[in-house]
Order: C-alpha cells, then sequence, then structure tokens
C-alpha cells in the first residue's frame, strides 16, 4: 500500500494562526513572537503566523501586523498570514510577507455562513488578491474547507473539489490545502477523493489539513502519504480547530504527526524535542493542556519512566 | 491500497478486563456485571470480560468468578477471560467460560518481568492450559505483546514474532492478537511486520491489538486493515492500557475504531450509540474522563451544536 510514500514531507504549521484564532483568552503579542520565532528554530520550514482580518473577525490576531514585522525570518523559512481580500493583502505586503493564503469552502452553506458570499463571489474576489499578490512577488496558498464533509450539507462532491482546484491553479495559487474542517473524512474516502484529484492534479500541488475531531487525522494522513501527497498540514500541540463549524475541534497535532513520520522513515527536518518545548510554551501561555499524544506520551510520569527505562537499557 | 479491505470487521472488546485491570480503583462487582451486559446488548460479539489471575496481582478483577457466573449471555456473544496458569483455567470452566485467552511477550525482558519466566518456559507452560481447555470445550485466544517494540529491548524482529505465532497455533490457539504493548508501531512497520505474517499464516488467524499511546492507533488499523487483517481489538472510551509496560497508556477506544469502520463501509454488528452509552457508563463508575475522542465529539457542547446542526438540516 506504500509504494508512492514520499521520502519527505513538508509540514505547513498552522498553530499561530489557526491555532490561536481559537483559542478564547488572548495572548500576548511578545509571547507570539518568542512562539514563531522557537517554531522557526525546531526546523519547520513553514508556518502561518497570523491572519490580517478584521479584529471586530478575530480578536484574538489582531496584533497581526506587529507580529509579521517583528518576527525574525532565517533564510528558508516560509512564513505566510491569511488574507479574505485586498485590504488584507495590503496589510501583509506591507509588513513584509512573502506568502499569503485564501480560502474558501467546498460547500455553499458553510462558505456563505465563513464568509458571507457565495462560491462563485468568493472565487470572483480571489482575482482581487491573487493577481496582486503575485505582482508584489507573494506566493499564494489556497484552502478549501469542507472537502470531505459540511457540518451543514453532509456529503460533498468531489467533483466539485476537482473543479475548485482547477479554477484555484488557474487563478495562480501555488498549492491546495484540502480540509476535513469537522474530521469526518476516513480513510477509504481520502484515498478515493484523492484519486480522483491526482488524476488531473500533480500532487505536488495538494496539501491536506485533517482534523482529529474523531481521533482519525494520521489514519487519514496514513492514507493521504500512501496516495503520495507530501505536504501536511498540522499545528503544534493540536492547537486550535474552525470557529465557525460547530462541533469541529481539534487540529491534528504536529508533534504527534511528525512522531508517526519520523518513525515511517519519512524525513521532515524537524527536530520533534525542540517541537515538543515550543508545545509545552504554547500550553503555558495559553493556559491549558493541549490535546497533542505524543505530548501527553512525553511529559511527566511517563517521559520519567521512559527516561528510567532509557538508563536501565544503557546499564544493561 | 484498500484492495484487501476486509467487509466486515470482528471487534474483540477488553475494556472489562484490559481496561478495568488498569484502572485504580475498584469498581463494584454489581457496575462491572451491568457494564458487560450494556456491551452485550450493543451488538459486541466478542467480550473479554475478565481475567482468572491471583487477586494479589490484579485486585481489580478479584471478583471474575462472580462477575462471569451472573453475566448474561446472550447467543451468539463469545465471553472470554484471560488465564495465566491451569489453575486460572480451571476457575473458568467452573465459571462456565466458554473461552480463555493466554499471553506472553515476543521479547524477552519484557515477558520475564510480566510472568516471571523465559518465553521458552511460558510456552511450556501453556501446554497445561490449552490442550486441557480444548477438550474441555474450550476455544483459547493467544496474545502476544510487544509485537511492535519493547520497553526494555527497543527493537523486537518480526520473526521472531512469525516462530512464536507458529508455536502458538501448533499449541491450539484458534487466533493470536499482535500487541502494540507500548504504542510505538507505524503504519510502515504495521505493513511489513503483516506481510512478513501472513506470508505464513492465515490471515483470519490474526488479530490486532493498538495502543494509542502516541497517537497512531487507527492510523496501525488502517494499515493493518490494508493488509486484510479483520478482527481488532479495543476498549470502550479507551479504557486501560498495560500497567507492566511503563510509559504506556491508552488502549484504541472501541468508539472511535467503530465510527471509522462505518464511515468507511465495513461492518460490525455493533450499534455505534448504544456503545456511546457504555462508555458513559464507565466514565461515571470509574470516576473520571475517558479519553476516547468520538465520545468527546458527541457528548456536551459539541453533540448539542451538532444536533441543531442536523434540526437545521432538516427543516431546511
Amino acid at each position: 500500500m506504500f509504494e508512492s510514500l514520499p521520502k519527505r514531507v513538508s509540514v505547513y504549521e498552522v498553530g499561530p494562526r489557526d491555532g490561536l484564532q481559537n483559542e478564547s483568552g488572548l495572548v500576548p503579542t511578545a509571547d507570539k513572537i518568542a512562539f514563531v520565532n522557537a517554531l522557526a528554530r525546531c526546523g519547520l520550514s513553514r508556518i502561518e503566523i497570523t491572519s490580517f482580518v478584521s479584529p471586530r473577525w478575530i480578536p484574538q490576531l489582531a496584533d497581526g501586523r506587529e507580529l509579521a514585522e517583528s518576527v525574525i525570518r532565517p533564510p528558508g523559512v516560509h512564513m505566510s498570514a491569511l488574507v479574505p481580500n485586498r485590504k488584507g493583502l495590503d496589510v501583509a505586503i506591507a509588513a513584509g510577507m512573502k506568502e499569503v493564503a485564501v480560502f474558501l469552502s467546498a460547500s455553499e452553506t458553510h462558505n456563505k455562513r465563513n464568509v458571507n458570499k457565495t462560491i462563485a463571489d468568493t472565487l470572483r474576489a480571489f482575482h482581487d488578491v491573487v493577481g496582486p499578490a503575485r505582482d508584489a512577488g507573494l506566493r499564494v496558498r489556497a484552502y478549501v474547507s469542507t472537502v470531505f464533509g459540511c457540518p451543514y450539507e453532509g456529503d460533498v462532491d468531489p467533483n466539485k473539489v476537482l473543479a475548485l482546484c482547477h479554477t484555484l491553479l488557474a487563478t495562480g495559487v501555488y498549492e491546495i490545502s484540502l480540509g476535513d474542517t469537522i474530521g469526518v473524512a476516513n480513510p477509504l474516502q481520502v484515498e478515493s477523493v484523492l484519486a480522483l484529484l491526482t488524476s488531473e492534479i500533480e500532487r505536488d500541488k495538494l496539501a491536506v489539513h485533517f482534523h482529529d475531531t474523531q481521533g482519525t487525522a494520521l489514519a487519514n494522513c496514513t492514507a493521504a502519504l500512501a496516495a503520495g501527497i507530501s505536504t501536511v498540514d498540522s499545528s503544534v500541540g493540536g492547537l486550535g480547530g474552525c470557529p465557525y463549524a460547530p462541533g469541529a475541534s481539534g487540529n491534528l497535532a504536529t508533534e504527534d504527526l511528525v512522531a508517526m513520520l519520523h518513525a515511517m522513515g519519512i524525513e521532515t527536518g524537524i527536530d520533534l524535542d525542540k517541537l515538543v518545548e515550543c508545545s509545552r510554551m504554547a500550553a503555558n501561555f495559553v493556559g491549558h493542556e493541549l490535546p497533542s499524544k505524543y505530548l501527553k506520551a512525553h511529559t511527566g510520569k511517563q517521559a520519567r519512566a521512559r527516561r528510567q527505562l532509557e538508563r536501565e537499557r544503557e546499564e544493561a
């Protein structure tokens, strides 16, 4: 089943944006700056750091510009920001961003509730963002939500997703992230949706973004990896979810993903121990435990027991 | 990747035994009886209800005989019990059990620490249990622990596991459950170990028992299903783990498994709503939240939001 397994996976970190926008409390900007800088030092080469949306929509990310202007951007680390419109793009450019992301849903009702526009109108509005962004030297990523199911409409037609992908690529985005917004995808469905999409679209233009609402995110990643997909979105510690999808929660935790990839012999360039330190940092400033299982297994009692065993094994 | 996917999966429920033996508190026998009876009413056809070991080892299961004699056994529901030796088997037979399970580890150090015997001595001792059990009309299952990694020895040679499986089948067990005792397996390893084992052993004699310590249990199940394995062990709510493997925790939650199987169109015969009720019952008598993600997603606020959406969708 793993003949097409990629040798290397590009992990796209969404914690500072997708994660923190779903935290009820406001995180001080200084903490966010330290967090993003620490993430960049882990070997993560792609980090979505904020969103340039109205602070009335998402007060958690109102400090986007200050954050973007303050973080250290090591060579080879691509930082991006979500932009809903031309205004957001202008701020992103002014703040020195080299990459932005646009977003829409594969289902009309979810799109309408999320951005108050039809899908067709949203796609039209992308022309005001994607072209100017590229003209300014930025690259543009697109998120498609509710690819594997919609909280309002239920099943989503994969052919509609395919058509959307073609339109988005024609608009000029370099990569499309396929979102399981409410965590209802299953591995068989992932295989079948990706078989359809990759029959017409190059694999390296597609990324997957699974939610772990029902515990299936890594199972779905396994199916996506088997289909030859080599870009996976995740959120350190499992921070975040989607505020517009009731019942949804739980981004896939980056350390859970990276630990599995490394165990499978797949390179990521990420230092797992440093990544876990970032998770602890985030748990500390959001003030609650994060859902990552790898984090739990390597924290506290269990970690002490593991270290004890390692010592015994070394002595034996 | 899913050409060999089974149409139906046999779920082997270990919650009342593997789950409760790892709870620090003692659960009243009446609660256990109600729990097992409720599990049998969910459509689960295989339930490991207790262990006939010395109460000095596992005080949590000291009421095994009373439990076995008190539960209702509907036609078609196979109830089993773990037995460490002939003495345990005799109690199992006296208590009316029709199935027992024996256990050993694939790694010497884990076996030694678990049962204070070498693997060879453990296999020899099985002759005192398996033959007499079969003579008394019982069927016997075997658990092999640490198949995918040992907390003391690290990697485990799959060829050693293969040899163990042959010996166990020759001894007369009808099925072997391959345990990832400390939750370190990955899907690529699962594929490769199962490719070796199924090259010599029929798929329907093998079951998988994954732990979700690092969040990979369903990913590993996905690889096992793709390899044509059709028996999966799990524990309702995610109750339990292995007390002899420091750092280990988290059986795969039965409802997480069943939800994924059903989403993949795989039959189990299990009523998922009734199963979730059993989880709530268990959470109640053990006095703490259980780790199942499906349970969380369908409890409280999230469940209310989902029901609200369903109503809106019905009205639309």
